[in-house]
């Protein structure tokens, strides 16, 4: 049986530990820590064999998720247990399962598979834009995900969420200089933009050791990142809209790139 | 010049209704309105020339967007001038611009164009997924979102906000008996569905008098719809994830049907 620590206040250290790891990169990063919430996350992570630092767990989800609760337990080094009260101030959602995990940032394989297909994000701000491509790549045999320093954070609890899980997975490969990381991968990269003069994706014949670049939100992709690409693809659309959302154009990216 | 009114009150009706309108469907059917809020998406509305019963303005936003609140207000027939605390009960955002609209749901073309090519959503429930397909139909042509009467409200702030105000211009049909609709409909259907015996979407030659039907988030498409299409069709996944999100699926349905 795993020795629990009751927690009751809020100035607690570990509190206090897990509300900046929620909210801040910065402090993910200075830690190397990263949060864990609700019941399918931490099972995605204890299935891809992540060990929990600490457990973190609300008196109604020690009843309520009993047996799941006892599983985590044994995959952490500590246990909490904290009041509902308390919980709420940690969680990262509006109606709280009661469980979070801390877990270090696990170890994954940063090296370009020369062989792979990948797709590049450039700048992307939106976590949930992220967590969506990842599920997309995931479930399209995508090699892994590309992405620039500035891009928003994977391990952030937005992220995490809308990925299912799949981020815990998938590699993601942080290229502090994208433009000339990408240059120098080896990979043959393909910029997806709006641009109807460009080459239509339907037409890329693409071959293994392939990346396709995404840019930003509101701006696409930066001038320096189309020029060090191999070719300039686009998507080309019929209808009135000036362009596709991100997820939506990696999403069709990476459907052509890997069908 | 207009007339403007000041609403100083949050007890006073209009506020009253606009709280209404904002979070409750059956306050929208009741009334037969919705709310635009924002610059970009009352922009919108105006270039599909929907006129606004009501403009609602915060003094903040009054001085700030001066020049845009002008032609909002020539498009108006009644112009409020609320204090911030008070937009600030009435906004669905957390930093609201200062900006709202109501407006009568404009009267779009509900026929079914034979020769036309759709997409058909079966009780779908994320908002947040309607918008995002309804800037993909628009984007890449395709002439209307059927939605089965159990799915989510286009006119929810949710789904107009998503959708880049795309759900103002694109053709939304309501089934409310969407299987013997569709059925009815004289398009060609095509379920997709995950089953990897079913024919891959890439194997389908889609012709005009074409839909394509996706089915809720959690749950896939039901058996009577599934029984009431032509043809099962399936997106291949090499990769580990159970399935794609629906607005993934519905964005790679779309871009087969349409490219």
């Amino acid at each position: 049986m795993k020795n629990w620590i009751n927690l009751t206040s809020k100035d607690n250290s570990l509190i206090k530990l897990v509300c900046a790891l929620q909210s801040s990169r910065k402090a993910r990063k200075e830690h190397n820590l990263f949060v864990l919430e609700g019941l399918r996350i931490c099972d995605d992570a204890k299935v891809c064999e992540i060990r929990f630092d600490k457990l973190i767990i609300s008196e109604t989800a020690s009843l309520k998720y009993k047996d799941a609760v006892e599983k985590f337990a044994e995959n952490s080094d500590e246990c909490y247990l904290v009041p509902d009260s308390i919980f709420k101030k940690i969680s990262d959602t509006t109606s709280p399962q009661g469980i979070i995990a801390v877990a270090s940032m696990p170890q994954k394989n940063t090296e370009i598979d020369k062989s792979g297909r990948y797709i590049a994000l450039e700048n992307l701000n939106d976590p949930s834009n992220l967590g969506a491509i990842s599920r997309t790549a995931e479930a399209l045999g995508v090699s892994g995900i590309i992405l620039s320093g500035d891009s928003c954070d994977p391990y952030s609890p937005k992220s995490l969420r809308a990925s299912m899980g799949t981020l815990l997975r998938m590699p993601v490969i942080v290229f502090d200089d994208f433009c000339k990381s990408i240059k120098a991968s080896g990979l043959k990269s393909f910029a997806c933009v709006v641009d109807k003069d460009a080459k239509s994706i339907t037409d890329v014949c693409f071959e293994n050791g392939s990346v396709v670049m995404i840019g930003n939100e509101a701006n696409g992709l930066t001038d320096n990142a189309k020029s060090v690409a191999n070719e300039q693809i686009t998507i080309k659309m019929s209808g009135k809209a000036e362009s596709l959302n991100a997820a939506t154009a990696a999403a069709i990216s990476i459907w052509e790139m890997m069908k």
